[in-house]
Formats: C-alpha cells, structure tokens, sequence
C-alpha cells in the first residue's frame, strides 16, 4: 500500500516543527495542510476531537496527536532510517524524560515571562533561568543530548530555537550569558537541513509574538 | 547481577500507584521506601533534581522519574511478562494519548473541582464531565482500555478510583450516573492483586482531602 502522510500544522507552533524535523529526518513525504487557528477544518476536529489542537499526524487515515507521541510514532514506523530514540530501556527513560520537562517547563516558563509583567514576570524569568541552567548541564560537553547523534531530546527543544530572541527581548536575558553551550548546541542543530527547513521564519515569529503582546495590552 | 529496585513513594499519590501496578503486574520485587514530602530525603533530592517529586524508581542505582515514563520502563525492561504496552505503532500511539489526556485533564480537572469554589469549580466540574463524557466512549464495551487485557491506559486511570469518593462529595457528581462503564470497568480492575494492593486506604484517602480543603477553609 503506497503510504499517506498528512501533517495539520500551523507555521508558527513549535509542536508542530517538531513533527517536521522528525519527518524531514526520516525523509518521509507528506502533504502539509496549514491550520486557520481561528477557523479550525472540519478534519482537525475529527482528527483531535479531544484537544481540537494541531499538530496531528495522520498516517493512512489514522491520526497521531500531541507531537511527542507522534515524533516516537514516526520512530517506531520508521525505524531503520536516523533512529531518534536511544534502543536501551534506561537511555529511552532518560529522552523522555527531558523532553517531558521542556514541554512542562521551557515552553510555559517563557510564554509567561513574555506575557506577564511585574512579580508574576519576575518569578517566571527566575524559574526559567533555573530551567535552562539545568538544560545546559545535562547537555554539558555533548554535540547532542542524547551523545553523538542528533536525537529525541534535540527535536523537542530545538523548536525553542526560534524564540531565544524574544526570550532577549521580553525576558531581558542574554542567552549567551545564560546558556552558551545550549546556544552552540542550537546553532549546531541549525545546520541541519532537517531543522533549519522545519523552523518558522524568524521575523514573522517575532511579529506574531508582538502582535499577542498588543493584545495582552503590554505594547 | 542481582536486580536491586527501589521505589520512593508517598501512599496517597496516584501516580506512585501508576508505579506500583506495574512492578506488581510484572511480579517485581522492590523496595518500598515512603517518603515525609514536608521532609524530603536527600535521596530523593538527589535522583530527581528537576522536579524534586515521587514517585522515582531506582533500578541497579539509577533513577527514572514521572510515572508515566517509569511504566514505560519496567515494560520495556520487564517485557516478557504481562506487556503493558500494545506492539503495534499506532495502538501505543493511541495509548499514550490516553495517559496523556488523563495526566493532562482528569488529575487536573479533579484537583481543581474539588479546590475551588464558584465560578471556577462550575467551570472545572463542567469541563471534566466532559472529560469523563469522552473516556467512557473511548472504554466502549471493551473490558480494558487496550481491549480484552489490562494494559498501560488502565494503569494511568485506576489509581483515580479512589477519588471518585472526593468527586461524588466535593464535585456534587453522581459517577454512576456519569460513567457507568467507568465505573464498572474501575471494579473489574480492582479485581486485580496488582491494582487493590497498590491503591491507598480509601477512608484515609478521604481524610487527606478533607484536611487539605479545611487548609484552604472549605470546611
């Protein structure tokens, strides 16, 4: 049977890169259907009835929702080509692990240090600086986190990639003070096709983050 | 090598529960060590840095954490007996959408309802009827999650058995008018060795969750 793959995403979701960069790695085509956010397609909602959210992959009809669950899927399918999760028990619980604290903490952490302002602001940037201060020593010296090979815990953050300037400027932080090894790391990661063709462009990533500060009443 | 398996834990919490389930489906023998979560041991403190939280598994001296990672691993360690996980991609997929939801959602929810008063515990009570709404179709008439055997989703849900009191009470909801199937698939589980030796003291239970809302002066 000739495969389908169809991705509904949103250019901007770091959830949905993720999903890219995982496929792109695996260099499986798919069709891309971009999502209207505001007016979500019939197929969406058919495909996720229980969270109504992109990114979903749908795979010979079959839907795979939250993209950590399908970035394992896609390595489970897919699995003689760039394997992303390590193959021993304790190596595996390890990846998980770190990808479950950046979903937990690195993208609620920096959405509300940049959509908040005074203690609430003050406490997120606190909080977030331990974040990637334990992020940076769990990479340490390594290329990728997971060792030699760019892998599962890199697909997870690397998204992130694209906010590090608005971290800058609405967090007031300087990610090269704060994490210079996770900023090399990134930059390595960039390098791949993979990655760099899957993150949203920057400018508009920045206009989009703006236009969500005006509506919040903070521009 | 002599497997060494200890598991700090805390009785009430439900996903040191999740934890305890499955070492007792795949007939581990392990350590039970009950942590003061007002004292945490410096253990503790030490193999999960990042949270700091039970429940934490240690197998031959390493950590994992986050139950629903912990049974992921003593499923892929322990394989043979009694597999948690279905074989097939897109049904493990499935699955951990299902664990994921209820992480998500039913723990969330049901804190929430049973924390708050007004406005936001109608709100938190109508979204997680919803919630019970969408799992009782997803039960079906299958005996477990997963189908005919007692699998990973069944795992992640029962430990809430034990809350259905504090939702019937504090959430003003009746269970068997809610989800019958539910709550008729919760009693078939709690036929299970695995599952009643692992579920804390209901009355105990109940106690514990009077005490914290008398904390937040609810009573």
């Amino acid at each position: 049977m000739a495969e389908e793959v169809i991705l509904l995403d949103h250019w901007g979701s770091p959830f949905g890169v993720r999903v890219r960069i995982a496929l792109a790695e695996k260099g499986i085509k798919y069709e891309y259907r971009e999502e209207d956010l505001k007016n979500k397609s019939d197929l969406l909602l058919k495909m996720n009835p229980a969270h109504k959210k992109i990114p979903v992959l749908i795979h010979n009809k079959k839907p795979v929702c939250e993209s950590l669950i399908a970035v394992q899927y896609i390595d489970e399918v897919w699995k003689e080509k760039c394997p992303l999760l390590p193959s021993h028990p304790h190596e595996r619980a390890i990846s998980r692990f770190w990808a479950d604290y950046i979903d937990k903490k690195v993208y609620q952490l920096g959405r509300t240090m940049c959509a908040t302002k005074g203690e609430e602001h003050e406490a997120a940037k606190m909080e977030f600086r331990e974040c990637l201060k334990l992020l940076e020593s769990q990479l340490g010296d390594k290329p990728y986190f997971g060792g030699d090979t760019f892998g599962y815990v890199d697909v997870a953050l690397v998204p992130f990639y694209c906010y590090f300037g608005a971290y800058e400027t609405y967090g007031n932080l300087s990610m090269e003070a704060e994490c210079p090894k996770l900023l090399a790391w990134a930059k390595r990661c960039v390098q791949r096709e993979s990655v760099s063709r899957s993150l949203p462009d920057q400018k508009k990533l920045m206009e989009r983050i703006s236009d969500f500060r005006k509506r919040l009443g903070f521009e």
